[in-house]
């Protein structure tokens, strides 16, 4: 019997772990590229802390340095993970600038392990500030990576997430609490002016060219547009006007020919604009950024 | 005693759970790139219908819309994944459209989670219809993502193939059963004609540019072509000739000198025309698809 | 009782499988891209073979061919897998000829599946070699892909190396012992000569286009450089001179104005040349490879 209650808590134990420590998944989005083994060493570094631990990719294709999209890469999916799930985001063009290194617990309970340059603006808006804590890195820092030379997406994000998505350490072991609040960047919020939509671009829906906006597919209705409706479109970047047309308002890209503009709702619920089986971005040079901005209004 | 049990009955269902749930594997094919959140929703969606699910990509580079390209990967892969996987294919020019969603299993026990617009074609060809069914909404789609904007690779299709795959569903409540017939798309089968092969070119070797026929290496004896012959090889797209040239038939890129055009025989034992140390599609403008095809016969 | 014991026994053989055969990760590096299906196939036999084995990617972007690029990957990211890690390496020019299939264990406990044609030179120096076998194709290939035409790196190499990280075979069963050496490719190996630093460039850090050196920081304090000294670069593709200019060498980008260059100590401790917010590789055409060197000195 002996023997039997010592197995079955080795099995248990076993179980458990896989339970307990498998349960959160780490969520790794970076800038590098996957052309490198840069990627490949955090993994290592996150397996080494947990060989049962869920390890996943957001995306490592962030423009260099683009702490917009970074931001906005975070807003788009982290809904979709569960509750208790590790993002770990290193795209920090001030590393070794005095930027502080942070991990953010939003109010619906995820962990958001980055530099605090911005990358959080978008999650902390959309989902709340629960906490946010600066990482303690003579703690949380993989042994023998010391020196004032470390790859912090490896030594410290990479690690620090992989700890805490394993139970290794718990939130408060992440290091002292700050202020609840981090960095954002502004950019034209979706409101309705004189019966016109406006609203920011802050991203492309990059692989077909598709242009999407901020502006909430509710607010369609406040101006009274109804499907088949034609509307006016205007878009500049900074003052600049980068593009004026005209594009039916559908429920399907099938619904305007091919090569023609349409105004749809994205999978996001927000007002797009696109060319049905053609690239909009790249035939009218239209990007995203927070300088990036869009007006819609049914034409007279 | 009673706790025991109790324990052991908690442990036994970890330890099933894991046998059971995460021994069919999802693998995901799109074609959203890897440079946004989309693919990252998808795992999200599907974590969170079993943390022990294993999850693969198979790729995410399917160039835009291109379903032949798509039902090429997965009649490709396919056999090296065991029974019981389930494919999810979401490469979908018609989203919003009439197309059906579907979930076909193959005669070999595997199961393929696609829109049905001719990517299932040559799955079906090559390992055989077992059963039809589609899609039932109302019941295979992530909870909260009703309305008529759905982002169906994320809602529908991930969402069932995750529940297909980790046990929570069986095949028969995928949705109703259909006729055992899938869309396809037409193209050159392969044959011998006059002492010449016929086939088309479904797929390049994309990364090292080689050209890839579907026709099978035994047809070469059949026109007793041995190694070292010399062939001579024209391709066209539809009507119009791209390439016309002479290649000498070797078991090894090495057999002829670099930059040399050699007709070789491919992982898949198909006949294939390529450059040593060259990239014979960039070249010669031969790229691939239903409207390619290749003839090859000994010269005279 | 005996049901009870019976259970446990299952539950234990569960529970166990998972922590021993799944302790050992498989981490694959190709020049294959993710275009296709071969990564998946690799993928798919390696589930196969053991359906909890923990599968990673350290790159499929190697360069089609680029050995040296290969090996140079494996150098730099081994040290952040751990001990047992099998390794899988699939750039393979010479497939088809008389090239070797090995696995070299390293003094670390490390192993490294793949053809011995240079990729194995810079782990091999860096961890030394405790021993390197030749996989035996008779039993260590895939069942059924028997035939002259074999895709080695599913067939041979992805299967070996799953079945050797699931302890479904020993080292010893990866075939007859070889004496301790592998191929290398020869390169600059650093080095302090008339007070100049001399060394080659192995790698850019591709996404930035920062110019990596393998010359130790150490090797600064040497010729008493201190931070904020200017020195004096010349880069060499063989005996051609690409680059000549000064940087200063800084303990953080920043330290510079925007497109400035500086001289920095990159994650491995090594010499590095780069841009602030910009690309040198690509502004200077500079690049790397075995051939490519540098050298820097305190200017006068």
């Amino acid at each position: 019997m002996k023997t039997l209650t010592r197995s079955l808590y080795a099995c248990l134990i076993l179980g458990l772990s896989n339970q307990v420590f498998a349960s959160s998944a780490l969520v790794l989005q970076t800038d590098f590229g996957l052309k490198d083994g840069a990627v490949s060493e955090m993994k290592g570094v996150s397996f080494n802390v947990d060989n049962q631990l869920r390890i996943f990719d957001l995306t490592h294709e962030i423009p260099a340095y683009n702490i917009w999209e970074a931001s906005y890469r975070l807003y788009q999916t982290a809904a979709y993970w569960p509750q208790g799930t590790v993002f770990v985001n290193v795209v920090d063009p001030g590393v070794g600038t005095a930027r502080k290194s942070v991990v953010l617990k939003t109010k619906t309970g995820q962990y958001f392990v980055s530099p605090d340059n911005g990358s959080l603006g978008l999650v902390a808006q959309k989902f709340g500030i629960e906490s946010v804590r600066e990482i303690d890195e003579n703690v949380n820092r993989l042994k023998g990576s010391a020196g004032s030379y470390t790859f912090h997406g490896r030594d410290v994000y990479a690690y620090t997430g992989a700890r805490l998505a394993a139970g290794v350490i718990t939130f408060a072991e992440v290091g002292p609490e700050l202020p609840k609040q981090v960095e954002s960047i502004p950019y034209q919020k979706p409101e309705v002016k004189n019966n016109e939509l406006l609203g920011n671009i802050p991203i492309l829906d990059i692989q077909y060219g598709n242009v999407w906006s901020n502006i909430n597919s509710d607010l369609l209705q406040q101006i009274k547009v109804k499907t088949g409706d034609v509307l006016c479109v205007q878009i500049k970047q900074a003052q600049q006007v980068k593009y004026t047309g005209k594009a039916q308002y559908v429920n399907s890209f099938g619904d305007v020919a091919d090569g023609k503009p349409l105004i749809y709702v994205n999978s996001l619920m927000n007002v797009s604009i696109a060319l049905n089986m053609a690239n909009f971005s790249t035939k009218y040079h239209v990007y995203s950024g927070p300088d990036w901005s869009i007006a819609v209004k049914k034409c007279n």
